[in-house]
């Protein structure tokens, strides 16, 4: 069951598309990724902003007979393409995680008999939930549209960074409630919620919070929520264990009582509406306060035009998205091309307040100075292509990326940049010490508008934490024991090379002790091979491998989220060094191919975490991140036109232009970041070295209009889906006798030219 | 079982006393009243003081089985002077209220093996709590002391404002423990706390927050906690529920793991100690943020000197108790009296850092300008003598409370002024809305370094909203209906006293429609008065009065906390006018007699909330707050006299130099608000009118220090325990022909000078 999506608006005259201008953002589909494992949400957001406005389809609410509704991991986003139903609209939203959380604040319009609990999705008439059609849906960047069936209510959503807006239809004259679920929230445990908090200021204005314990530990999220009209009258249900209260009864507490507070609390606000008449709500965000939360309201969205707001919301995206102006063979690869960009812009999301006010992760209140504070890294992912990406065509962002880590360094308690961090929360999730990958990468090109030296030392601090998931061993002995802690192989790797990365800033910035001490850190990996095998293998505590090996299996055998057979290629630091190491490129190369056509038995794939069977390719995993530098290894071997086709052939087999069209989590904009550099024919596999690997372009020509104000064109000659191959490579109109680009060459502005071929060039 | 504490250390001579100046704070006992129905707790506190450091000898902890260990009613304030054991010291603590609520970071230091559970009263030795005997307990002003048996501990507390300072003394050398519960706390409910939150920062300094909805519904509290030497490793147990958690295998979390958060958690730390040593504790308070905290410790107590600590603390005792200097007849009334003034100079405690900022009803942080922020306002209490005597005695403070309670007006969603409100949170106990009282008698006695027009509209506003509290009713009826809202005949008295304050005020400010509106209000307490049976009694929404009656019964009889035997008399606006309503001066002698000297059943007796038997005299409860005035109501019958002797007979009767010498709550030292007035020969029997009527005074002489620069003395000749009678009375020399003297008399400086005399002048 395909969905092709692209030719639902694309090909079609839409109206609406007439109003936003027409420009690139025509191309994003935000409904792609949005089945299966994508993991991406279709409703409103701008780049980069605080409020990710989304229908939830599922959520894993707290229901009263203790029982979970549905699978939290297909829910990461929400929203899953082929559900019947919404449960309502919520305000913040992970863009392609592998974990869950968020689903903040759930707002829904319905008609008739109140009914405060959601339903289910077999029955939503025992609900406020509606069932809906996708051919009443409409998904844009920054607007989104669905038609609710079951009370047949028109509802638009809207944003901007830190407002989300809500326009409801009415059909018909009659009794209208809009309901605000505190109780409804993404992430698997039936007590998120620790606290949530409702205050009525007047008949318009509402505020409140939402304390969880989810996959953050200690999250708050505050809200100021504003209707365009008055409500005739409200009240709440508290679905908590019964607390003992001293003296409420001097109040009807249930109904027009302004203070609701409770674990577990549903909300709803009445109103008499006529026939077409529009209710709107506007709900601002604010990680600080009820009251920086009514200041984002002020400053972003003080109105009600909501035609206004979304076009405004376009415009955001049109500026972002003309970043890179792109040519393509097919207008499947522009969608492809400008829905990852899209992708790609959403996450790390804005964290602060208008006036730079933010919660910091001791959980004071801090001012960010100079910078726009971001939460949302997911490093294990991104510090591979996003954040190079960044570096690239957003160096502005990314800096202030840096200072947001930065910040966190001086806020923590374990003095340390984050791993996996959210809304002021260390969530310590997947391994490695990644943040130092891109401060490296930004201090090596450049990119610093910030103290240097400081973020250097951040790195250096974050890297010696001994009590950090074996790295204490790794210190000591060189690897991480497999008998100590487990991933060991995969850690030993990944440590390597951040510790690598560390070692080019420290060069950069002529700290030559820190060099040292870490330029021989970045050399580890050996330690973990086996020559016997050929592979990477978990090695134990009294320095012997462990007897026990299997080179496909995932689990238990010192990998996280992969294998021997393709973790085992993880030197993006050395890769030659490592080809030498594996013996030779000749042999390397082989090693390659056996990766991608070999057939992976379904017990392996079973126990493959976070992709389909659409996201790998014989034992290529490109729905998980470590395999993302693989086809460019290639360019080291004997046989360099294979990273040519076959980046290629990934591109096409992973990204098409339907609801489950990603392949794998899109995991925060790490798999879009990806498709961005391979489709323009180059890509980082070591940030920090200032290099990118030379792959085969898939667009015709794309102009890259970078910070600086220089322009950079890549161009292709005879291109074609079956010209994969590149015969020659002109930089400025200089033959290129190399296999990668420099970050210098590309920020000084120039051309380079790709001459395609359907034949390799094997001399080249 | 009565314990003279008095004799322990004021006839003995204890070395300690001479270290803290030994001035009128050797008067003071915090012991007294620990027993049974006082609710005071024996712990260190500065003057209105943030910082409430005392030892807890129950609460009602979370315990795994989920049975609680006490009673909630009991342990209001900790401590139980009967009680064998210690759990530890907690830094807030209410002082004599009738409900529960704080108790908040309870320390406790062990030694040997480390128990982090507390143990049971009986088997103190299966957890952390001590024995402990009265013999090696010391309470001071602002001091405490005692030893722990079970590890032979010295603990010695003292407090600045905002910081409570341990010195715990080690025996021998070994292993100590300093913990810190975070379930620990004073209420009724297993599930108070709702998170928990501890970091470490470095070795010598934790921070953390806990928030809880006990009597609070809302409530939050964050800390700054020191230690004189570093902890060589700490570590904590979590006794949640499983919460699904990610990733957090990188670290061993309860060992050395800095961040530490959970609904129920225990740390602890631990040292290395020599015999002798002392380890000193530092723990800092803040409303708003552990920053907040962290703030005040450097601004408040920044090193480590305890005895220094402890002598600013004595002086700051000193300060306030000096502001009246009396002397007394026994050694044991100026223990009575300055522990009287010690008790009431405790609440309203301060609510803000030393920067200002503090949490408001809205949750958001303010700032107060030009004011201190005070909190806990048990305003059904306090209004009555308490605030009275801060007009008097502290009228910068009161102003202050004012400013205050009119922020909290200002942040209510509700928009009325606090009825029982504490730490950002409004719990509406008991009834009418006599924070306008308390705002009255300010305006009417000039003290409104505020605007005095705002504060007064605060007082309609919250005197007109109809939802609250039968008011609706009341306005449209002149009654509150007992068929409608519950206590009603209690309500009507109340509002309609409060009216009449409202329109004293209006009046002073020439508001004229405001006080025509309510001076109409405040004769409403006649529509509750039935002739025929000669007692106010609960009328229906029908306008007949309720068949059922009992003069006596305390329950569903439309009384709160009273019957109509005693709360007929609370008319204190018109005491002429109800004495004429209820058959005049004659008969209503002996109704006031009859209260005095009638043998109230046992039946009735037991369903006689928040006092001792020995708190009652006859039907009069002095023990709660309704008969405060009642005494005084014989200056406007035919037997004045009878207010002298039976005034005398109360004070010496309620009020003893012992563990058990308050016949009930404390109230927040309205009680002995009380006894500090009537000791001085008047009581504000109408707060607003102005006037104070006169008693018996039971003191030699006292001066009074104003703010203004005045002085005024109270002077007796012939004063005995005998002489309770009053002959004469001159005023600056002259004769004095009424039985009341004003305000303004008293501001203005001068003397009063009571004639004592054996029998009653029934001429006078």
């Amino acid at each position: 069951m395909k969905r092709i999506i692209f030719s639902l608006f694309c090909y079609a005259a839409i109206p609406a598309m007439a109003q936003t201008g027409g420009g690139l953002t025509k191309y994003v589909n935000p409904l792609i990724g949005t089945e299966r494992m994508g993991h991406v949400y279709p409703g409103a957001t701008v780049p980069f902003g605080m409020v990710q406005l989304s229908p939830d389809t599922d959520t894993i609410p707290y229901e009263m007979n203790g029982r979970y509704n549905g699978d939290v991991y297909k829910y990461c986003a929400g929203y899953q393409y082929t559900d019947k139903t919404i449960v309502g609209f919520s305000h913040t939203h992970f863009s392609g995680t592998g974990h869950s959380d968020l689903g903040d604040f759930l707002v829904m319009p319905t008609m008739g008999k109140l009914q405060l609990n959601p339903g289910t999705a077999d029955h939503p008439e025992t609900g406020y939930r509606s069932r809906f059609s996708h051919d009443n849906e409409v998904a844009r960047a920054g607007y989104y549209k669905v038609k609710l069936d079951d009370d047949n209510i028109i509802a638009e959503l809207t944003a901007t960074n830190r407002v989300g807006l809500h326009q409801y239809t009415f059909p018909a004259k009659g009794d209208a409630h809009i309901i605000l679920d505190m109780m409804s929230g993404i992430y698997n445990y039936k007590e998120k919620n620790v606290w949530t908090f409702i205050r009525v200021e007047n008949d318009t204005l509402i505020t409140g919070w939402r304390q969880t314990n989810g996959w953050a530990r200690t999250r708050i999220e505050y809200f100021a929520m504003a209707f365009s009209k008055p409500f005739k009258q409200y009240g709440h249900e508290k679905y908590d264990r019964q607390v003992y209260r001293g003296f409420w009864g001097k109040f009807d507490n249930s109904k027009n009582f302004p203070e609701m507070a409770g674990h577990q609390i549903r909300a709803y606000f009445d109103f008499d509406v006529n026939a077409g008449e529009k209710v709107l709500v506007k709900m601002a965000l604010s990680p600080v306060s009820t009251e920086g939360a009514l200041k984002n309201m002020k400053a972003e969205l003080p109105g009600w035009d909501f035609a206004a707001v979304r076009q405004q919301a376009d415009q955001l995206w049109e500026k972002e998205l003309a970043k890179i102006k792109v040519n393509t063979i097919s207008a499947d690869d522009k969608v492809n091309f400008y829905t990852a960009m899209y992708h790609a812009f959403i996450n790390p999301t804005t964290y602060m307040d208008v006036d730079g006010q933010y919660r910091g992760l001791d959980m004071n209140i801090h001012k960010a100075n100079g910078f726009t504070n971001y939460t949302t890294f997911s490093l294990w992912d991104t510090y591979r292509a996003l954040h190079p990406f960044f570096n690239l065509i957003q160096p502005k962002r990314n800096a202030d990326m840096v200072q947001s880590m930065m910040a966190h360094f001086d806020q923590s308690a374990q003095h340390m940049l984050p791993v996996w961090s959210h809304y002021a929360n260390e969530n310590w999730c997947m391994i490695g010490y990644h943040a130092v990958s891109v401060i490296a990468d930004a201090i090596v090109k450049g990119n610093t508008p910030f103290d240097a030296n400081k973020a250097l030392d951040a790195c250096v601090t974050t890297a010696r934490h001994r009590t950090y998931d074996g790295l204490g061993y790794y210190m000591d002995k060189g690897y991480v024991p497999e008998d100590k802690s487990g991933s060991s192989v995969s850690k030993t790797l990944e440590y390597a090379y951040d510790d690598w990365a560390i070692a080019q800033a420290a060069k950069k910035l002529g700290r030559d002790d820190i060099y040292n001490e870490f330029i021989k850190r970045s050399l580890n990996y050996k330690n973990v091979y086996d020559p016997v095998s050929g592979f990477m293998r978990p090695k134990l505590d009294n320095g012997e491998f462990r007897k026990e090996f299997d080179a496909l299996k995932t689990h238990g055998q010192g990998f996280i989220e992969g294998n021997a057979w393709n973790y085992s290629l993880y030197v993006p630091q050395y890769p030659e060094d490592m080809i030498e190491m594996m013996g030779g490129k000749k042999r390397f190369a082989i090693h390659l191919d056996s990766l991608f056509t070999m057939h992976l038995p379904d017990e392996f794939f079973a126990e493959t975490e976070d992709i389909t069977r659409d996201g790998i390719i014989g034992n290529y995993v490109h729905g998980n991140e470590p395999s993302h530098h693989t086809v460019y290894l290639y360019n080291y071997t004997t046989t360099p036109w294979q990273t040519q086709s076959r980046v290629r052939m990934i591109l096409k087999k992973m990204y098409r232009p339907t609801s489950d069209g990603l392949g794998g989590n899109d995991d925060c904009g790490q798999m879009s970041a990806w498709y961005i550099f391979s489709s323009l024919g180059f890509y980082p596999i070591a940030p920090g070295s200032g290099q990118y690997s030379l792959g085969s372009p898939a667009i015709v020509d794309a102009t890259l209009h970078l910070e600086n104000g220089n322009t950079f064109t890549v161009e292709t000659k005879n291109q074609s889906d079956k010209n994969v191959y590149v015969s020659k490579v002109e930089l400025n109109g200089v033959k290129l006798d190399r296999k990668y680009i420099t970050h210098e060459e590309i920020m000084k502005g120039g051309k380079i030219v790709f001459y395609m071929s359907a034949k390799p060039n094997k001399r080249a």
